[in-house]
């Protein structure tokens, strides 16, 4: 995408589409984000997670993002996983065997 | 991507997401990095290392990486693992089962 870069302001970059997914990815949403900081509080009203402490981790691995470094090199569309205390990252293989008897 | 080569600064070229992973596979962090060097002072930010000694494999098959020259050569979003003192490298499966009664 060919993007014009003569704006001034280069704190605040186009906001990107990514993907939010709860632990057990029963639940998955589309949201737009500026930045990592936007992505948190944008997940926090969505997923209604009140104040309840959380973490974002790349869906398909695990990886958690905790810096806006890390995030502005992500691609949009990047698919997160939203954990709360307690939740940890299951591949998804595992995680569907555990709905089957 | 295409990106212009004629910018003057040769030494810090732009920085690239990685993946860092613990030996255990318990904890995997998302870090961009200039160089090889850059990335191993962060890895011990983010891992709070401390100053005990530790070098990068890389996850998938437990290569060591040493040089700069080879780790410019691997592709953004490589997923390393960090190894302390009598850490060693094992395939994802052999650990995963450790987990498994």
């Amino acid at each position: 995408t060919q993007q014009l870069l003569s704006e001034p302001t280069q704190e605040t970059p186009r906001a990107q589409p990514y993907r939010v997914s709860t632990a057990d990815r029963s639940v998955r949403k589309g949201v737009t984000a500026h930045s990592l900081e936007d992505l948190l509080h944008k997940v926090r009203d969505i997923l209604m997670l009140a104040d309840k402490p959380f973490f974002l981790v790349l869906e398909e691995d695990g990886t958690t993002v905790e810096t806006e470094d890390y995030f502005r090199a992500l691609a949009g569309d990047t698919v997160f996983m939203v954990l709360q205390k307690g939740q940890k990252w299951q591949p998804p293989s595992e995680q569907r065997s555990r709905y089957q008897p």
